[in-house]
């Protein structure tokens, strides 16, 4: 994607001071930046790099006034972070929908309506009986079963996969290889050691503004749905179990597991590779730390969480800071004993 | 899928009381239930859902008598749960196995021979010399490499991923995203801190009723088979480094891996996130629990083990209640000291 | 792959002794070999296997005078142990490089440069922009985004999704389903509970002779660019974090996890199920355990961590021998008490 200074100052309200006709593809920090970039100086701390950096063009504050000589076109802003921010945002809203129509071969199949502005990828399949709203991004590989619903604006990344009977709401974006409905792990002990696979009839129900990671796995329920509630943040490579349910605003980092029917409560923190066993119920506010293990449910909010088993914050922070010094400990206790043993025999 | 409720009183051996055209399309809990799902009524303590429930059908005992209106069809049946489950297998192997026939643009290489009733969904590719059995249902862009074997009533879903020369036995179900057979991670170090690449020319043998979850990763052998025997389940998310052999009816959770070379027994249960490091041997009927590391060879069968390094059970339990009271052993400790430091000063 | 037997003595300036035209498809140890296999025989330990051996062939030093009847056909060298590894490596060469030309339908947008025996397999897709180098084996289903360069001798196997902007250097090999340049997970947490998503606007770049294992994860950096350096090797299904670096020939095990901005020196072992937090340097040379969590910067060079939290090795082993004995500790600790609680008594 390019723009000319000028468009870019225009989207900011801005004015330009320099070649209004340079053309810019990239966003980038001032001391980083090259050509073709923009980047922007807001801490005064910042100035010296403006008077030797590469960018093409730089935000500024309107009543900046060098004090030497800048090679960089400039854009005059009242607020150069808020508006570089603004920029970033428009920029990656432009490049994440800027795609359209259907590259051939693209597969779609009966009963299934589609809305406006769709960009369906090459070798991109959609089953049948899907909703597909308006303004969504199937990229190139990305596979939809039968009877799937989806909002709008929905942006699904190269090879993600959903199962059938899926629905996702508007605003949601599911990152490449992610995996939406895969059957549950559920499987009955036969007396001769085999196992029979439980049948998984539910689906996977996604609200509004969800964010899903490249390679997470969100299972199918037995019966009935595995629910992600809206605002839900997902990181890369997480597995959530059969019949799961996610609260609102709850964000989980990369790597972590959520085994069967666990429900997690509201604007919870899920660090990394940590793991929450199956049936639990974890409070709203809930803070769980990395490579944490958590075996209990936790049933009053905003607490903290850490080890594996995991222990209340205050507590694991005792205990661990005791575990550092056991072989201190070992030694004294040691001591205690020689000492113990002259007293008594010296008696 | 539909289903009218004479057609599902045929499949039960039960009798339609009530719309014998009556579609359904799903299977639901009694009080989750909507006009198109079918529930059931076995156990008395909730006959008054069926006074209340939305379904379109329930399946109950030929011997109920209603002690108020009920609004939805019944199906009488000798028992109603055994009817449900029946009901459901048989509506999962409908599903599962409904895909019939090759979507195009669907790729199939010289030399490759296909079954009876076969799916091979759009943008599904197939090597060259491949055998590949009845009933395999293989989903939109799954790749399947050269001289690949697979029997009878496999499915791959959307996006597998099988390198060549893998061979897979019956009835296994690969789940998306998953990848069969990428080379092992072997490199060997070479005195200027390069690595060179030791060459992974061997294949991963799969058994019969195999279950393989999303995005899981299964490496080929160095020379030789990386094996998963008969009736392995195996979750998402989960690593099979190279030369591993998994015995039969072992079934492993998500995210757990297993390092290069190391021989899992039969019948053992491996929990979510935990690790077992290579060149190990696992004796039959081993439990490894949740996030545990196992770093030597089981040989005795039929233990359990906990925690990162393992312990076995019962030793696990032990020193992890005292690890809970480490700050009050640190203080019993102090408080010896100081009364030995009385004693002695007495003296 | 097939090779005769005199193929294979003229890549090694070998003699064969035997069948000259014998088919050979497989490489493979003396013990589990098939006729359509050739082995070797370097260690005169293993010399009664070339009497039973099913093998084709088998590469045995020019000067070993059977003492008993040998079926195989036997081609002769100076050194069989170097000659086999010689042929393991040109086997591999050969079958990773020998897909040629396009597989129709494959996409390719305009703008797109290509080098020399590209291989382009069916379904794959090349985006706007990109430079894409001799030898470059694209497989089936692989996405490559916009504005992509990618080296000479790369592979990029069935499924991998390259998202724009990304640049990868020559002689890569990156497996099936592994997702490079998907966003960071960034998120600003707003007043009301909810997420506002931080634009990421960098890229990943990515050296030479990197290996990549199947569906691992690279995020993008926000801005700037996430970088692997030259001969990094990634094993299975790990996460690395937008805008991390990575040293030169460091090694990652698989399902290991590095979090955002962390800074990995040159020639570090990671080991699998590692996790290491956001914002921290590793100094080089660094050696992570399993299931290590690394939560505050290395600074000296050429340590082991173990542990979660980690410990230097030695201070690990020391405070894990005391934990495997606090039962006994706490015992001794009772008896201490009570001896002092009699001696007190005493007085």
């Amino acid at each position: 994607m390019e723009f000319t200074t000028q468009q870019i100052a225009q989207l900011l309200g801005g004015q330009v001071k320099g070649d209004q006709s340079l053309k810019i593809n990239k966003l980038a920090k001032i001391q980083e930046a090259d050509q073709k970039s923009i980047s922007f100086l807001a801490n005064p701390k910042y100035e010296t790099f403006i008077y030797t950096t590469d960018a093409g063009a730089v935000i500024v504050d309107k009543n900046f006034i060098p004090k030497s000589d800048v090679k960089a076109t400039l854009i005059l802003v009242d607020d150069p972070y808020t508006s570089f921010t603004t920029l970033l945002e428009e920029y990656c809203r432009i490049v994440s929908f800027i795609k359209n129509g259907v590259e051939e071969p693209a597969y779609i199949s009966e009963g299934t309506q589609t809305g406006k502005n769709i960009y369906r990828g090459a070798f991109s399949y959609i089953g049948k009986n899907c909703k597909i709203g308006d303004n969504v991004k199937i990229y190139p590989n990305a596979f939809i079963g039968d009877n799937v619903t989806i909002g709008n604006n929905v942006i699904l990344y190269a090879g993600v996969k959903i199962y059938s009977d899926t629905k996702i709401g508007n605003h949601c974006t599911i990152h490449a290889g992610a995996v939406i409905g895969s059957d549950g792990f559920g499987f009955a002990p036969q007396q001769d050691g085999t196992y029979k696979t439980i049948p998984q009839v539910g689906n996977v129900v996604i609200g509004n503004h969800v964010d899903i990671g490249a390679n997470t796995v969100i299972d199918c329920a037995t019966m009935g749905s595995t629910v992600i509630h809206d605002g839900v943040k997902l990181d890369n490579l997480i597995q959530i179990a059969h019949n799961v349910e996610i609260g609102k605003n709850t964000a989980i980092a990369a790597q972590a597991g959520i085994s069967g029917s666990t429900k997690i409560g509201e604007n919870c923190l899920v660090a990394g590779q940590a793991g929450i066993i199956g049936h639990l119920t974890i409070a709203n506010k809930t803070s769980i730390g990395a490579q944490t293990g958590i075996s209990k449910s936790i049933l009053k909010e905003g607490q903290t969480f850490l080890g594996s088993p995991a222990f209340e914050l205050t507590k694991y922070l005792k205990s661990q800071s005791v575990f550092k010094k056991l072989p201190d400990l070992q030694k004294r206790i040691e001591e205690l004993e020689e000492k113990i043993l002259n007293l008594t025999s010296l008696e």
